[in-house]
């Protein structure tokens, strides 16, 4: 687990000055990276650091850097860290983790602090910038091998369960087991991309046969994304003492789901095609490191729960393993952007009350074997707390459509309708330390074909 | 849907004497891809076709023929049927499918004839050829971008659904919805490879908490599966009639399961560590073309079952949506083995009872808009049949361990034990046609660390 370090100092200014506003969720203490394209079509993608408004691009600082000048920034950086990598004359994402992250990140700390010069006052600075708002993000990994998603909130699971099945509503295995099922890797789409409202089969009527309509229980799921850095070879696991080694970093992840498929669907091998057409996800990857200030003990079970067993319970993992993350889903209408109203808060949960620790949920993941790969994203599942305004997903919020919400606007809604933008923040917060955010997940609902 | 052309001629016969083998799987008729490796560690790869008891290299094929001499195979191949590869030097198993795969094998075809002494006479020929027995293979697709498993045997879906809940043993949505979960793609493994047997949290014990124990109950279960060609972009979705187009062919699926993890584990989001340890398939990749012969008609339903809904049914899917392959199981325990005991017949199914065929599978996955790429490999599930000895798994054969198997070794067994190497085997046949086969799909257990 990171400790905290200097990087982390809360009164470490930097020279890009929209940094050092107090309510970026890119201070020179986050500094999370991303890929960028050169276009919207075009496809030649380089390595970012977020910082303040802008994208420092690490391609063109080594370009830049390394026509005619002595410091080549990259391949310092790497020939310290991997010596291996000195000669290599790419940026390779696939090992962007572990060792490697945590020294790019530091130098791109220092590089960036307020009384450095080197690169502020470098001629042809401008070139390495770029404004977030004109970048063009792409997944942060190139290919995504698998994504498994979990469902490690007991509130949410408790609620849905009650739904499903008010006499049964937690199944006896989730005080055990972090449950997770293999989601659809290729689906996984980068903020902004609008979303089609699926088509599926409907069983509403009960009487009726099914019908293959539009989806019409079209919800969101708030839920926080990881990343696998190193990964394990088949056959082998990985001790829950180790599992954060195996982890780069955090993003957001909306978990777009059709309830109505779902329900008709799941039985019994789990969501498939209710889930499996759109998941969005942030653009950035909020590292290890940089949560290091707002890590937090895992969930505090009650005295007559069961603790996790062995092989999923570590010292480490019960001190710091939990993750203090707030939240926040917003949702703005098609009449609300026409009337120029912003968009309104549906809920603020926080990773802190999730069940099980990213830690557990990967350690599980490769109990059995199974091998992770760098670049596989896990994601929570819903992240929901105890209380109402907590709930991460519509399908709770509206006690699956029972009780509308009311918008701004004078709209309602059971789930979402075409046109509605969901957008999500993630954001950490600590007395001491310096706010950082996870930047912006977003997602437009298209009419369906 | 392809149709029946000369190279499925049962005259045909090839200069490469083993082809001619009426009990090989590989005669002229079938021309499966494969992609083998130069050694067992070494990843230069090249893609070859199997035909008798040789594996052709066609990338030694093509390096041979195009140094020196006029004819250069591939880019002939290439140029005819996708003019834009035809600089491309290299053999782009990405584009292996469709026109270019099917000209492909035509061209084989027409090299391989007894009758045409080009390829035959030429001098160095043996090096394009390797001894099946020698050929390193590697898994058919380098990247499995996602995979997908079904439950399309009503056979299985029943018998297991009896053991779990006996008073509604098929759900209601089994006869309308073609059923299927995302499995894990990083742990498809080629036949041969050894399997760990996986630890995992067993509850067999229901009056006690769960212990993470080694795997009691491990299974094979004995698929088709199949890999998607051409795929589809996001939003959009493949029509029945259309669906056979985007299929480039199939192999074998051994989907390992340690049905004490699933037990436990399996609700309410699906199987998980109980299947994502290992899934072994077979090295060949006998195309859809070749498979034209061996086509028929789709499940005959009960009169009292629905009919499909509309997207999921059309003429030629009825007519000609099925597969008649037989698929058998074989075991060989370590007793066996050391007394020179041949395997062991387990069962014999065809892949014509599935409930759903394999263009339901798919247009079903993609009706929601999900993208299908190529690479992805589908599974349809368990393939049993009506007849206790058309079982395809050992859950069904041994009615969860209740009815143990008689081994020709004295031996009993209600699921695997270490040392156990179960056998699959594929093949077709049809009066006025030749066999063809689909090769073997092994995997021997090892215990667990």
């Amino acid at each position: 687990m990171h400790e905290i370090n200097e990087t982390h100092d809360p009164n470490l200014k930097s020279w890009v000055e929209s940094a050092n506003d107090p309510n970026t969720d890119f201070p020179i203490q986050n500094l999370p990276f991303c890929v960028i394209g050169n276009s919207k079509a075009v496809a030649i993608e380089s390595i970012g650091v977020a910082i303040g408004d802008r994208v420092l691009d690490l391609a063109a600082l080594e370009a830049e850097w390394l026509d005619g000048t002595k410091l080549s920034f990259l391949k310092d950086v790497r020939s310290e860290v991997y010596p291996s990598f000195a000669d290599d004359p790419g940026l390779d994402w696939s090992v962007m983790h572990g060792d490697l992250a945590s020294g790019i990140r530091r130098r791109v700390s220092d590089l960036l602090r307020h009384d450095n010069p080197s690169l502020r006052d470098h001629p042809g600075v401008e070139r390495a910038f770029r404004p977030l708002t004109e970048a063009y993000f792409r997944l942060p990994v190139d290919q995504i091998g698998d994504y498994t998603d979990f469902y490690s909130s007991i509130y949410h699971a408790t609620n849905v369960g009650s739904m499903f099945r008010p006499d049964n509503p937690l199944l006896p295995n989730y005080k055990y087991v972090p449950i997770g099922y293999h989601g659809r890797a290729s689906s996984i789409v980068i903020s902004g991309t609008d979303i089609k409202r699926p088509k599926g089969q409907n069983r509403s009527d009960a009487e009726k046969p099914p019908v293959f309509i539009p989806a019409k229980n079209l919800d969101y799921e708030m839920e926080l994304g990881f990343f696998v850095g190193r990964g394990n070879e088949l056959g082998s696991s990985i001790a829950i003492g180790e599992a954060e080694e195996h982890i780069f970093g955090v993003c957001l992840v909306n978990d777009w789901s059709a309830r109505d498929i779902q329900a008709w669907e799941y039985q019994p091998l789990g969501p498939f095609l209710a889930k499996n057409f759109a998941t969005t996800i942030s653009p950035y990857v909020v590292t290890m490191e940089a949560l290091a200030p707002f890590r937090t003990k895992a969930f505090e079970r009650d005295a007559d729960d069961p603790q996790p067993l062995d092989y999923l319970n570590g010292e480490q993992n019960q001190k710091l393993g939990g993750l203090d993350i707030n939240l926040e889903v917003y949702i703005q209408t098609e009449k609300m952007r026409a009337e120029s109203i912003e968009p309104h808060m549906l809920s603020r949960s926080n990773t802190k009350d999730l069940y099980w620790t990213i830690g557990q949920m990967l350690t599980h993941h490769a109990s059995n074997g199974c091998n992770l790969q760098t670049g596989d994203l896990m994601a929570t599942g819903t992240v929901s707390g105890k209380e109402k305004s907590e709930r991460g997903c519509m399908l709770e919020l509206t006690w699956r459509g029972t009780e509308p919400i009311e918008l701004p606007s004078g709209e309602q809604r059971r789930f979402l309708e075409d046109g509605d933008e969901i957008i999500m923040r993630g954001y950490c917060e600590r007395e001491g330390f310096r706010r950082i955010g996870l930047g912006e997940c977003r997602g437009r609902i298209l009419p369906a074909d």
